[in-house]
């Protein structure tokens, strides 16, 4: 019977093709959607799936309001159904995703959503379970200091979501222990950890951009960014190894937030001329909002974009498999 | 790769108990919620999940109205969604289930369910493709004569829909050509195909009840009825071999709507004493709308009952298997 199913299985869903995975996980407001859609977009949305794991939420808003956990606690989130979806794109199958929206807080109808070539996946959540991680190609965690993350929320929750500052800020108090337990706990399973800080220099002028660390860590296979940093980009970026927070080597990538236009510019155009494509680099990179560009974020999208076209040509795309009991 | 997911899943999820799994297939008003409802109270809610296949329609009542072919018409219907999730809950998975409406015509909320120890799934699709009929322990199909249905849709969708008679019929004319083609082509799928209809005699007096005809296909192991069909039973129901429709010998179980109570009532206690249950039958077998009660309907779903537990009882259970692509 099982041989039967198995075969079966197969010849009504002949080899489908597998979709390059890209998880990006953080703590609420951090920068999360931002980086996600300058992918999608570089890429197209022809090619490129993008989901939000904030719609596999188990309760309503109202709902919420009575429990004694906030949203990014697991017992608020369908995780296993998440998980359970997870590994059918990554096998190429399609799903009906649940909806969740922000503006209203209640969910709407599902979506038939199928993998396309590339499926970014960004969430609170997507890197809590060992099979979850499997699924992605390249993990992402976002690791604003706290005090900038406060800012970008109260702005994004008033400004978006309905919410007053107060409210926010309380919130923000209620979330801090699962915060750390639940999102934040996340980042040690993370590929790639990306920080955008001040760069904390006495001498930085106020109104200087954010600085981005992009922490680049041996459990995959990274793109080859020492043949593309040569000398004369070294005043806008760097790359040396690090020891991180709990003492494991690290290549360290820092792009500065005061270098010049020109630096970045010249910068952007090599990394994206070693993807191997033509033109000049996709001009939504670094669209933050509110119509501004950030250049350390554009370079972040940059490294990462190399990363999955890399992966893309086929030598480091090791797929889920066909046969799996999810 | 392959082999560490599987291993991850398996430690994961260690071994979970796959359901007993009956499908209850036909078209519109043909009865399956009826009998559906019937097998349900009689096992119990906590050991039945009752599932509707009417929820992956793919789109709501108002943009249906705008297409060339109606919600019989597998595209009109998220089939490989429907068996995607029949496959996850045999395997003993949860899924989150879209909702379709009927009152309003519109999807709500995605409800998360666990297989019970059985589910029952009723629907217009559900013996659709061969990797849906293989979910099921036993496959059911309703095959009321067309005027009888006809009846029942007309009195049901006025009643609890919100349609004018007139709508209905000219539903009914519109959805013959895919009736046939798409839902009733799945009757020589069902190992069980269940026809309540007049009983045709001609001295047959005004207000008799439907009579019940079971074919009982040797594509599954039946309960075996003939030790249960005593002589002094005869007048009520008989079981005997015949050709069905397309010429393939079949069992049919005949239970007739001039029965005297008394006669049904002694049958009735015979086949549940048969399942080694004590105490009388469940009292919901046999209710129809309007709190009436029919016995041919409750002799009907004793016999299914019988099967699903002695399936239960664990000899004629074949599970799914533990892997499959999903």
């Amino acid at each position: 019977m099982i041989e039967k199913i198995v075969k079966m299985s197969r010849s009504q869903s002949p080899a489908r093709p597998q979709p390059i995975m890209l998880a990006i996980a953080g703590d609420s407001a951090s920068g999360k959607t931002t980086l996600a859609r300058g992918l999608t977009d570089a890429i197209g949305q022809d090619r490129c799936l993008s989901l939000c794991a904030d719609d596999y939420h188990r309760y309503d808003r109202a709902e919420r309001a009575g429990l004694p956990f906030t949203a990014l606690h697991p017992d608020c989130n369908y995780l296993d159904i998440l998980e359970q979806h997870l590994q059918l794109l990554a096998l190429g199958r399609p799903v009906l995703k649940p909806v969740y929206d922000h503006a209203t807080g209640t969910f709407s109808r599902s979506v038939y959503v199928e993998p396309r070539e590339f499926v970014v996946v960004e969430g609170l959540h997507p890197l809590q379970t060992k099979l979850m991680r499997a699924c992605f190609d390249a993990t992402v965690f976002l690791d604003p200091p706290q005090e900038v993350r406060h800012g970008w929320k109260v702005a994004r929750d008033t400004g978006e979501r309905g919410y007053t500052a107060d409210q926010v800020l309380a919130e923000l108090a209620l979330r801090e222990q699962e915060s750390a337990a639940y999102t934040r706990s996340q980042r040690r399973h993370a590929d790639i950890v990306v920080r955008f800080a001040p760069a904390g220099h006495h001498d930085e002028p106020p109104g200087t951009p954010l600085s981005a660390e992009v922490l680049l860590r041996p459990t995959i296979q990274h793109a080859d960014l020492t043949a593309t940093l040569t000398d004369d980009l070294r005043a806008a970026m760097h790359l040396r190894i690090v020891r991180d927070v709990d003492g494991t080597p690290t290549d360290c990538l820092h792009v500065h937030g005061y270098s010049s236009a020109e630096e970045t510019t010249q910068l952007e155009q090599v990394i994206w001329g070693a993807v191997g494509a033509v033109g000049p680099p996709p001009a939504g990179l670094g669209a933050i909002t509110g119509g501004d560009r950030s250049e350390p974020l554009a370079i972040a999208q940059l490294v990462l974009l190399f990363h999955l076209l890399q992966v893309s040509r086929g030598e480091a795309h090791e797929p889920l498999g066909q046969v799996v009991g999810v």
